[in-house]
This record gives C-alpha cells, sequence and structure tokens, in this order.
C-alpha cells in the first residue's frame, strides 16, 4: 500500500480525525478481515458469558446471535461491504451488528477490549490452520509411504556431499521425507497446544471488571485453559512465533524436497519424469519442460523465514502490555501457514504424479563412477579381524587400482584384489553388489529390505492413528 | 492464498494442463500486475527497436503501439480483467494485445524472452520506487531542519543509556535523524544506480538472435546502460536485495524516531505532544491517546527485515541461469519500498505536527536527578592543568556529595566545591548552566548555537539541490 | 578466522595435501572441540556395542576405554593439545586415542562414520544445554515469583502503548513475565525431546554394516530411541533449529524485560533503582549509573535471532544426505544456547536486586495525567443499564471536563459528574480509586488480591515440581 | 561463554563490584582488542591533536606516542597481557599506557570519550576489512577473466530452471561471476566511503568541549571528513550495516559458485574436476572425493545473512544516543567480513585449479536430450516474416516429432522439417549446431564469440586499474 504524501510544510490537520495516511496506516480491515469467523464465533461466545452473567436480557442476546449469523451468512457470500474507515474487522462486525439490531449491539462490547478480542481471535484461527497444515503434511505423508511401499525394490546410489556413497533404497530415500514431515507434525502440534489458550476475559490489560467465567468460555470456544495473566494474555504472541517457526521448518524440508526433484529431474541424472500437472513450457524455448512448483518449494522457505523474522524483529523490546506493533503479527502467519499448507499440498501431488526412471537409477550405480560399495571392501577385512582404519587403507588401494585402470571394483579379478591386500578372499566378490551391500544394513533404520519395510510399516500405523479430520484438509474460504 | 488439497490417491491429473493448485502457485499476476506500466513500456521500446531493425513493418509497430496505449487506458481506469490463466502480466498484456490487433501481436515476443522481460519490467518499478521513496525522505528531512531552526534555543538533556548524560539543543537531537535519513537517500541512490542497468536484449540466458541495438533501448528506456553479460542479466536480483537492504536500514531508523516520539509522548517523559491527525483512542479507555502511527514505524521496522531476509535466503544456492525461484523477488521488493515511503511520509507528518513541550523539556535538565552537567567540572580542572583522568574522580566526588545531600550541583557553594577539591575556584559555578555547557562544545557537529545552526545551514543547502522533482511524490496506482 | 590469499595466478598446489586456506576453512576443531566430553561419551558406548557384538576384544575394549578416560582427563585438565590438521573433534580424539592404545584405537571406527557421530555429538550437547537453560529459567521465575509475593500490595499503572491505561498490581506485572519464561521452558522441553533421538548406528548414510543393537546404545546413552531412518538421521538438524528458535523467542522475552527496566530506571519513570552490582559508570561523565545488563538482555536478541536465520539459510536447499555446509550448525546453537542461559541468569540476578520505588509508582497512578480509572466510569453505567458504548462516550465526557479543568476524576463532584452523565450517582466517587479498580477485576488472570495470590501459588507449585536438578546450573567447562 | 548461575536467594551482591556474571556479560575485551591497531591509531592522532591545542605538553605527548608505540609492540609479539576486568581494548590500552608513562597515560582521554572513540576503532576496522575483502575478490575476478580468456571456445548447455536451455560458451558462464563479484566490488566500495566519516571529537553524544580542529584529525586517520552530528556520530552503526548487507551479497554470489561446482563435480554432470587441493576424502568410504570447500561456500552464505539480521534487531527501536546494546555490532561485522574474505580468497584457489571437463560439456549439448538449438526454429520463421508466436509452435512440433522418435534435432531430415512446417528451407540445418547458436547472438552481452571476448577485455581493463593495492591482500594480525 503506498499512499500519497502529506502536504509539504501544509497546515495542521483540520479537526480531530486521524490523517489519511494515518488512517491507512492503522487501518487492518484489509488483512485481518480474514479473522471474520473467529471474531463472530468469539462474540457469540462472549455474549453467551454475558446473558449467563445476566450482563445481557434474553431478548438483548437473542438479536446478538440472530444480527452475527446474518453477517456471518453476508461475508460468506460477499455481501459484507468492509469499511476501511471502521479500522478492523471486530469495528466492521460491531458496527454493522449495531445498525441491525440496535442498542443491543452497543452492550456487546461489555467487558472486553479489543486486545483480547483480536488475541482470541488470531489464536483460534492459528489452531485451525496448524490442523489444517497438518491435515496437508498427512496427505503428504501418505503419498511418501505409499510410494516408498512400491518402491522397495529400487536402489540408488545414496550421496553425500552429492557424490555417490553407498547404495540405499529409493524407499529409504523418500521415508527420509516422512520423517522430516511426521517432525513438522509434532512440532505444529505442539505449537497449537500451546496457542489454545484463551485470553477473553483479559479485557484491555488488567482482567475484565464484570463476573465472567473465563473457563466457561474456553470450554465452549475449544480452548484447553484461559490464560492465566491478563497483562501477558493482551501482549503475548509466542503463539504466533511458534506456529511460523515450525512452518519455517516444514518449508526448509519442503526445499530439500524440492531441490532434490529439480536435480533429478535435470538431463545429467534422469532419475525422475514429473507429470506435467507439475512442470510448465518456456516462453521462446519449445523443448523446455521446468519443474516451476518443485523450484517454488524451494524458493518458498525464504518469504518463511522472512515471515520468522519479521515477527520476531517487531517482538524484540516492546514494552508490556498491548502496543500497536502488534498489528503487524498477522500478515506474517497468515502467509507463513497458507504457504506451509499450500506447498504441501503441492509436493503430495507431485510426489503422488513422480515416475522413477529406474533404468536411470540403476544405472548411476553400475557405472562405476563412484565405486558406492567400496565401504564393502574394508567391512569384509574387519570382519576378519583387520583394524577398521587399516581395512579403510587397503579398500582405498583397490579403489586406486580400479581408477587407474577404468574399471568398476567387480570387475577386479580375485588376484588383483590380493594384490592390494592378500586377506581379500575369493568370496569378496559377492560382497560388491549393490544388493549385498543394501542387505548388510540391518540394523534399525538401515537400508535392507526388512528394516525399510518395518518403517513403512510403522509410518502407516501413525498415519492411520492421525487424529486430524479430513474436514480440515478443505479449504478455508478468505 | 490457501488451496485446496490434491485429491488424496487420486488419479493422475487428466491431460496436459496444469493441475489447479500448480497454476495457483505458478501464477503471479496477483501481485506482478503491479507492473503494468513498465510492462507496456518496455515494450513499446523493445518494439521500436524490432521496427527499427526491420524485424516489425510500420503498420505492426503502429498496431502495437496503439493496442498497447489502449491497454494501459484500459488498466489505468480499471476495466482491464486480469486473468490468472495467462499466469502474469506480461501474458495477460500480451493475449490482449493480440485480440485487440491481431497478429502484430503475435510478433510482439520476438528476440525476447520472459526472463529479460520481467527484470526489465522489475529495475524500472525498482527505479520509480527508489525515487519516490528519496522524495518522501527528502520531505521527512525537509520537516527534521524547520523543526530543528525553530528549537534551536530549546535545550533538553542528551541520554546515553536512556540515562541523562549531558545537555543538549533539541535541534541537535532532531538533525540527529537527520542526517540518518541523509544517508538512507545516499543508500538508495547507489541502489537505483546499479539498478539502471537493462536486461532487455538477454533473452531467455544467451543474448537475443537477433539484431538489436541495446544501447539504443536503454537509453530509451532510461537506463544508464545495458547490461554486460546475458546470463548474469537474467538471474541478477542484487538491485532488488539492494534496494531492500536500503529500506531495511531506513526503517531501522523510523524505529528509532517511533521509539523516541513513544517514549517522549509519555506521561512520564511528557517531552512532546503528538497530534491528534497522528494518534487513536482506545475501545474501552476513553482517556486514552495512542501514538498508534509512532509504535507502527517502530513495528515496520520487522517486516522490512523479513523482505531482506526472504529474499537473500532465495537466493542462495541458486545456479545459473534463471530459476522459479525468482518469481518470489517481487513481493519483498515492493512491500519494502512501500513501506519505507508510507512510513517516511507519515514520519514527516508526524514531526512537522509535534508539539515539543519547553517546559518539560527545561524541567528535565533542572530537576537535578541526572546532574547533566558534571562532565563541566571534570573539563574545569583539565583547562587548569589536572589529567583527566583524576579531574574525572573530583568531579565525581562532587556528585556523590550532591547526591548525598539531594542537591543539584549549582546548589554547592564555593567552599564546598573546593572541599571535594581545591582546585575548584568561583569561577565554576557558571559553568554548571546547561546554556554554558551547550555552548562550550563549539568543535564542529557539537551543540554550541553556532555549530548547530551551520549544520542546518548545510542541510537546507542540500536539500535546496536536492535532484528528484516533486512528482515523484505522487502516488503509484495501483 | 581470516587467512592469507592464495598466491596469485600460482603453480597448482603441490601434491595431494589440502590447500592451506582450505585445510582452515574445513578444520572444525576450533569450535567443536566443545564437543569432546559427548564425543568421548559416544565413543564409550559405541565400544561397549563392538564389544557385545564380538567386533572388539575385552582387551581392545579394555584399552579404549581407559585410553578415553585418561584423554578426558587431560582435556579437562587442559593438557590436551588440539591440532587443526586433524581437523575436527573426533579426529583429534581417536588419533590421540591410537597413539596412547596402539591398534586398539583403529578398531573403534568399525561401523560408525563422522556423520552419525557428529549427529550423536551435538544432540547430546543440545539436551544438555537445553537442561542448563530450563535451570536457568527456573532461576528468573523463582525470583519474578519471590518478587511478586512481596510486591502483591504495591500498584502501578499498566500500559498499553506505553499510555498509562489502569491500576494492575506491580506482582501482576511480573508474573506476566514468569508466563512467558515459563512458556519458554515448556518449548525448550518440547526441543530437548525430539533431540533425544539417537543417530548412531546410522553410519555414512545407509546404516551400519555390522549388528547392532541401536536401543541398546540408545538407552546407554540416555535417548529415548535410535532414528529411525539412516538417510534422515545424518542429515537432520531440526534439533539445532528446534532449540534456537525456542532460544531466539527466550531471548526475545528477556529483551522486553530488559527495556522495561531500562526506561523504568530513568530519572523520567523512577520505578526502579537496580542494584550497582548490574550497572556501570561512564568513561567522562561522573555522575552516570547505566543499566548496562539490562541493554544487553534486550540488545542479545539480536544475535540469536541471526542464529536463527544463519541455519535456516544454511539448511535451505540442502539435498540428502550430509552435506559440508552442515558444519555451519555448531556456532549458532552453541551461541544462541550460551547467550540465553547467560542472560537468564542475569536476569535472575537483576531483578532479585532491584529496589522497587514504591514512591514513584504510587505517584504515576496518583498524578491524575493519564485517568487511569476512566474506564470504572464506563463500567459503572453498564451495571445500571446502559450499553457499553453509550457509557464509553459519558466516561469520555467526564475525562474531557477533567482535562479542561486540570483536575483528576475523582476532584469532580458529584453534581459535576451527574451534569455530564445523570445516571452518575454519588456512589461512583468509591469506584474511582486504583484500589477499588484492580479489586474489581476478579476474573482469572486479573489483578484483584485473590487473583495474583492465585497466580502466585500456582507459579509455587509448579516450581516446586521443576524436574532438573539444580546440578544443571552449574557451568559446563569449554 | 557460559557462566555460573548467580546464588539462588542469595544476598545482595557485596560492595560496589560488577557481579561476575555482569562483568563477563559486559566485557567485550573477548573479541574487541581485534582493534588494537585502530584503537592506537586513533590515539596517536588524538594525542597529536591534544598537544597541537595545547592541551598535552610536548613531554607528555612524546610520553604517550612512546608508550602507545611500545605497547603496540607488545601486542603484536603476544606479549600483552589482557585483561577482562578493565573490560574493553580501550580501557586495557589506557591502563597499560598508564603503567608506563604515569600521569601522561591520565591525560589522553581529554576531550573524548569511549563512544567516539570505540565508533572511530570500528570504522577504520570496517574500512581495511572493506579494502582487503575488495582485493581478495578482485583476486576471484581476475580468476575467472583468465579461465574465461582460457574457455572462450568451450561450449556448453546454458541452463534455466536446471533445464538444458541454449548453448553458451564456458567462458559466458564465468563471466556471468565476474559481474556479480564485480557489483560486491562497487557495494564495498560505497560502504567503504560511508563509513570514512570521523566521530572523534563527538565525545560521549554532545561533541568535545575543548578547542579541537576535527577536519585536521579526520584527514591524519585517513577519513574523508569529520561526522556532522554528535549525537548521530556516537550511535550511528549504519556503516556496519551496510558492510555486513554488502557481504551477505557477496556470500549469496559465492554460494551460487559453490552450489554449480558441486553440481558440476557430480558423477552425473561431470563437467568439472576439482583440484585436490580444495577437496576431502570420507572417514569410512575410501572412494570419495568431497567438494567440501565449495560446500562450505554455499552453507557460509548462511552466517552472513544471519550476521545482518543480528545487528539490524539490535539498532530496532533504539533511542539515541549511544546504548550499551550497541556493544553487540562488533561479533557480527568481524564475522561477516572474514567470511566473505576468506571465501573470496578459497573462491579464487577453486576457480585456477579447476579442471573443466570438455567432454562432458560438449557431450551434454549432444546428447539430444535437451534440444538446446530448438529456438533456432523458431527464429528462423520469425526470419521469414513468421510471426514469433507462430514460430513457437512450428518449433514446438518439430521436437515433438524428435521426442517422439527419439532423435536430435539435427537427425531430422529436410523433408521430415517442412512436413512439420512447409517454410522450413534445407538451410535450416546449418542453424542447428550449437557453434552456429552462439555465433548468432552478437548482441550486447550475447555468447557469441566477439561479444565475450569484448567483455573480457573490458574486465582486464578494470582490474588493470583496480585501486587497491596488493598489500591489502595481507592477513590481519588478530
Amino acid at each position: 500500500m503506498s499512499t500519497s504524501a502529506p502536504p509539504a510544510g501544509g497546515p495542521r490537520f483540520p479537526g480531530n480525525g486521524l490523517h489519511p495516511l494515518a488512517r491507512a496506516l492503522n487501518a487492518s480491515v484489509r488483512f485481518d478481515r480474514r479473522l471474520w469467523r473467529e471474531d463472530i464465533q468469539g462474540s457469540l461466545a462472549h455474549a453467551a458469558e454475558l446473558r449467563a452473567q445476566g450482563l445481557l436480557t434474553a431478548a438483548d442476546h437473542d438479536a446478538i446471535c440472530a444480527g452475527l449469523a446474518a453477517i456471518a451468512d453476508d461475508i460468506a457470500a460477499g455481501r459484507f461491504d468492509w469499511d476501511e474507515a471502521l479500522e478492523d474487522v471486530h469495528m466492521n462486525i460491531e458496527a454493522r451488528l449495531t445498525e441491525r439490531v440496535g442498542e443491543a449491539g452497543r452492550r456487546l462490547h461489555t467487558g472486553r477490549s479489543r486486545n483480547d478480542q483480536v488475541a482470541t481471535d488470531l489464536r483460534l484461527w492459528v489452531m485451525a490452520a496448524a490442523d489444517r497444515c497438518r491435515a496437508a503434511l498427512a496427505g503428504l505423508r501418505t503419498a511418501l509411504v505409499e510410494r516408498a511401499a512400491e518402491t522397495v525394490e529400487v536402489l540408488l546410489p545414496g550421496y553425500t556431499h552429492l557424490q555417490r556413497a553407498q547404495p540405499v533404497r529409493l524407499a529409504l530415500h523418500l521415508m527420509a521425507y516422512y520423517e522430516m514431515f511426521t517432525r513438522d507434525d509434532a512440532r505444529l502440534a505442539d505449537a497449537r497446544g500451546r496457542a489454545a489458550v484463551m485470553p477473553l476475559g483479559s479485557a484491555a490489560l488488567a482482567g475484565t471488571g464484570f463476573p465472567y467465567d473465563r473457563a466457561r468460555v474456553a470450554a465452549a470456544l475449544g480452548f484447553t485453559r484461559p490464560s492465566a495473566n491478563a497483562l501477558d494474555a493482551v501482549s503475548d504472541r509466542d503463539f504466533a512465533v511458534e506456529a511460523i517457526a515450525a512452518a519455517a521448518l516444514g518449508m526448509t524440508h519442503l526445499s530439500r524436497l524440492g531441490e532434490e526433484l529439480v536435480l533429478w529431474s535435470t538431463a545429467e541424472f534422469g532419475f525422475v519424469e514429473l507429470d506435467p500437472a507439475w512442470t510448465t513450457g518456456s516462453s521462446i524455448m519449445p523443448q523446455k519442460r521446468n519443474p516451476d512448483v518443485c523450484e517454488l518449494l524451494r524458493g518458498k522457505a525464504g518469504r518463511v523465514t522472512g515471515d520468522l523474522v519479521a515477527l520476531l524483529t517487531v517482538l524484540k523490546g516492546l514494552p508490556l502490555a498491548y502496543n500497536k506493533d502488534l498489528q503487524e503479527d498477522k500478515e506474517p502467519v497468515f502467509d507463513a501457514l497458507d504457504t506451509l499448507h499450500d506447498c504441501a499440498a503441492a509436493a503430495e501431488g507431485i510426489v503422488r504424479t513422480a515416475r522413477f526412471q529406474e533404468t536411470r537409477l540403476r544405472a548411476a550405480l553400475d557405472d562405476g563412477g563412484g565405486y558406492p560399495t567400496a565401504t564393502e571392501l574394508a567391512d569384509y577385512l574387519v570382519e576378519r579381524g583387520v583394524p577398521f582404519r587399516d581395512a579403510y587403507a587397503s579398500a582405498a588401494e583397490v579403489v586406486r587400482r580400479c581408477r587407474d585402470t577404468g574399471r568398476r571394483l567387480d570387475e577386479l579379478s580375485a588376484a588383483e584384489l590380493a594384490a592390494a591386500d592378500a586377506r581379500f578372499g575369493p568370496d569378496v566378490a559377492a560382497r560388491l553388489t549393490p544388493e549385498a551391500a543394501v542387505e548388510r544394513r540391518r540394523a534399525l533404520g538401515g537400508t535392507s529390505r526388512a528394516q525399510v519395510q518395518a518403517q513403512i510399516l510403522a509410518a502407516r500405523e501413525a498415519l492411520a492413528a492421525f487424529p486430524i479430520d479430513q474436514k480440515h484438509r478443505q479449504k478455508e474460504s478468505k
């Protein structure tokens, strides 16, 4: 938003009104109207409590409920005219309510302040958004597990430093991402848990002066408990920071997945062909298929790290209790959780439809360039009592001989191996196939078939028990 | 933007089309349509060059120019229907052009690519936005100088560690901010200078294959020169990072000004009364006047630091040349320069209308609590040959005596002073007034009247020579 | 670390050795030697497992244990000579072990890689550092509760927008910080929980090829469980990001406390006098007492937010599995947790020794400037059936009359109040004292005496149950 | 630094001394002693000015000069015993000076404060470090130009989206990095220019009270001018932010180069073989050569972005003038400029010694997988009057036919081409070689031989005129 400059050297702004630029900066309805559902939900619970305490008559209460319901319908139907002069979502809805129901509307703000109201709304939004993100991640985790189950028998080089290191199952590679997103799920669950604390009843900063059963209101709104301290309740944005931090780490994982899919779909790697539903063409090069969405998974990590920095910087050095700086909390938390949600959903689609190129994956293991089973040589000697460091040196000598003569490890004769280290017996050759190498890794988490299948089984069980209903996967209307 | 999840486990997306979620993530027209002016400007210059090279007939060229002019009118009038299916501002305009003028429109993309097109558009936008920000900062600098000129005779305590330290002129304090924003101006000018390099003619990455006088096109568009390397030209976003970095530092300065105005308008300081045009009330506390806009000057530093991190993170580790990650460049640079512009303009309004409370400022100097002229005691002794470190100890002894007896420095008798250090003569008392203390500081940049007036004079001369026309202060329509 | 440039245009670096600058960049022993305890702890557990699996003889195992114990003694006593040529803590210790015990040392690296070794070490360090931070925060939380218990009867203005808003108990203010640091404790506990997963047995990336009971090793080292996926285990640094994120938020809270203490110790506020143990003087102004440590609590939030950005940026876009970029994980996590620990401990000392200035606190309530009980006027009318929005207007009218005539709310006569709104009865005056205002706020979390005492009681119970032994408060030697 | 907790609930810290933890947090000598050269340089210039003004006798001045020279020798020789109790580099040197020369030492701090002293020292350091970085970047730029000059005839696919796009010269690719680092050089030069403003004479905040020719002192120290405003001079850290921002962008460029070298040295790309001087082995996989240093070039971008965030966050919301928070300025600026320097120097070594694999580069162009000359087909038609958008469609049709039949573009017969679009004549085949494609791109910055050679020539001229002496490439001792 860019607005006109104040008149240079002009007279003092007339009247008591805000300068137009002040109004524009101050108004948040442009973005906070997105909280309309939560605002109405909170107002309904607040009105019910005022009624229960005798602070509203039954008639006023009924009028308020009916008025808010009608407003909700209007907003959902796109018939609500948001007014920037009313500054924020709260005043827009309250003003409309009073237009509709008269004096009852003027009673609604009893015992609350925008300070506890906005904190309540935003917490409700974060709780729901965390659920939506968890559901989207569950979709992606499910896709990873399903693709892993299909590809247990597919081997490829595992990489460290982007150099071929040791053979692994493709399923192990896919399940590594399952692990990352499972941790993200846990962090979002923790963040949601700490968000589920209700500020309402804290009023401006000192607590409401009217009778108010905060535990009852909290339960009605789906909070775990009311907040313990009114000053803290209106100034605390930890829940937003924590949710953004979880999203930033989740996006970092998606950036890694995006990077690998970009790499794997190069002509040089050729490990995967992405579905045309997730790639695009070029405006001048007719032959191109570009992995745009994977690139965006990678690039969008930046915006969420930026969101995290933005809010932490806003909060740095703020005195108690509410300060207007806190208006800057909403855009980053909206952006962070939206981005995570959409990118997780896109990643699910990409993973589900990716066509792994088994021929190229196998060729990468067999072309010898990387000697990915060289470690087996060392381990073979260790099993025969050679100290690992010495065994490592003998294996390195074999590799050197291969490199010098342009051969693969399994092309050396038993005699040549024995020449490198006399302790190599004829049985060593059988150790050097990728299949043998992956099967030898039978410890928990390793790349043997049984271990990978056990990981898949455990993941399926975890997903079967996933607590969030699929309704959360629905789009939030905005 | 939050979109629906892909169908879980569903069939492969039919046809060659993009998945709706891919389309949503990929489409940038939601935010890049803001570049419509620059896009049309660039297309006109490109078409002129194609014409000059004989790649367009005069008729086609005329049709393109007329078509683009009509489109510009439509957009400016709000009659243009942006289509997300056309992905970005470039394809929206080109498609509409072809609708209007037929085949000529299909000739326009000759010899260019969206890669050089978007880089050109964004550079033009950054150049103009940098000018707008510089103009807004010039307004704020002017306000600071004018208020300084009015307040040369007003003294207040200068603070270090937020403790009263030494008396200064209010004008010196205001001019300190002038210095900060003057450096911001210089950084924006440098950033603009490095942005003024034209990518057009670089095509996708390797340079255009058609004859193209890039220097001529650059001059027509107001660039300093064409870029030197096609691969670099389409992948370089330094100009955006640099502009955001300049904005982040500018916003950091505004956060400092905001913090001080918040402090100074507390009941406790009472140094300034902000104009009602820049303050707001409370939803439940009828007595409140809150310095909301000053708080936002402070808080909005967070979002711009976040923008900077976002783009640096996007760029980290990107291979050459263009990658789709670069789509993430626009939102942060738009946000950063808009925020700086609007906050500088608001700060100008706030500074112009602030009512400094001279009584409170003076009282803060005179209530003795801070002993702000204690340094004079030490300097007095130094002038009489006492080593500074010893003089400092004697002055500290005087302060201790004042503190123990609850008196101000100038309430001690000559005898008492001499008791603390025999070298204090009767003339020391005259040194202890704030006026004497500020006048003693006559070195360049110090707080004496002559120095402060010299600073003001130099600033006025600099502003009189400010090169950017006031038309830049106009609002960019979006 | 700054090193000399390579010879310009010089010949290729001779031999197979690393270029000195490559060696300097690559070597991490300068900072990772801090992991020596964890490295030895991990090696002992690894050796025990090799022994259990028959991969080490009893004699070799004993030699390794004795050798590592002797090395630990040497390091603790400062007798260990770290060698940058050996690159990192792991190779330094292994090389020394082999010097000491010969061939047995060369057997230790069997079945593990530096990739799982360093991940294990760093997780152990983070687990212990999280405990240390939690203990330091518990100390600070205890201090806050104790000071709150002392100050239940002390009232001051609560602030919003740094304007006086409503009276609160000082204890409520202190307990707001208790709440923040309690959330930090919970986040650190969660982060520690997710860190407590053992990578050992994952070897380079594919799992160890030797028999290895990972659950047994995990239990021996105090981990909750072994990691589930070898590729993930060696490339995952989520635990470090999460710990830094928790620290960044904790430091943000400390920055708020620091800011308030700086403000409160100004001459203008005068709400607190900091103990000289936590303030310093000036090099030239003998009268100054500067709240340096509080300023550092505020400023050091910056470095930890920077640490968080650093590690997130490192991880962005990294392909699986281990990449050398991960060497950049240690310095930020060390710095973040050290900073949080030390600042929390300092804050405890500052809070314990702060002398709250009751006279000044009370004066801030009574000087009328802020009308902090104006909300009571509105609430009074609401209780008599007036809609809140109308009541608010009447209260605002009263404030206006006070402001115009320079009086406090409680200085208006009943007649004057009734003139503002006829519904004000003579009983309203009793509502306008700070004491009445705080006592009316009896909902959970409010500022009434009973509520504040309940908060204090609950906090004491939580602290009494705090699970981390005070030994964790001891300094880690480095 | 982690220190012991304060005694829980213990008695107030005895005496006037600082708490040990406060001392530890407050002391900066651990890192700021690195400024010793600049501190002594500044003190010598300050002493000369005091002498010129008659504030020091010739004897005192001589004693100070001799004392400082002796201290410099001691520090350079490692004989100086830094004392944390003296807090910082300034007090350490002044205290030692007074030990050595007695009373004259106690006169040195006349007319200055640590506030202007430290700002002067840090600016001098940043100026020198910027020169060192510029020199290191000049080395890297030279290496890039030299390698480009050698490889003008080597072609490879240029990439967008990491998909093969169009053929380019390897020299064009290398020169793209030259452009990036040339911009970094310009930014560092600008940052240095704005750093070259002298704070000395500003004293604590209000200017020195003694006669002081600041312009003379500035000239003696190599500054461009004295600062214009004393309050600003002691609180301004823009120069540090700006230098770190320039370094962060420079490191981002190095991260891109690092990423590409990692990619190019994979088995899959095989475009480059890095010199063993810049690669390392694996602790368990004997066949590995890992591009560790390139990975660090990539990863270390994170720490410098973190440094930038750290300092911006520190500065956010700070009131004037000096605050202790500013102590947090040094570590990030040291780290950022050291990192840039060392990584640029390493990159120079890597680039100089890289062995580009011409066979693999050529094969990547010829294997047809990417159809990198498909754009030529479209351009051919455009030259024959076909609108670009139609020509693009015809070219896409040709690509489709190749793809369906597994052939390269140049394997289609003239008849087959004509079948796709009748306007393709027999002369089109000559357009489809990589050589023809690169030579057609003759606009400025394009990939034709003449253009690339012109870029190289211009770069050589720029480097020949590079103003910083090679002495700046020397290591700063620390």
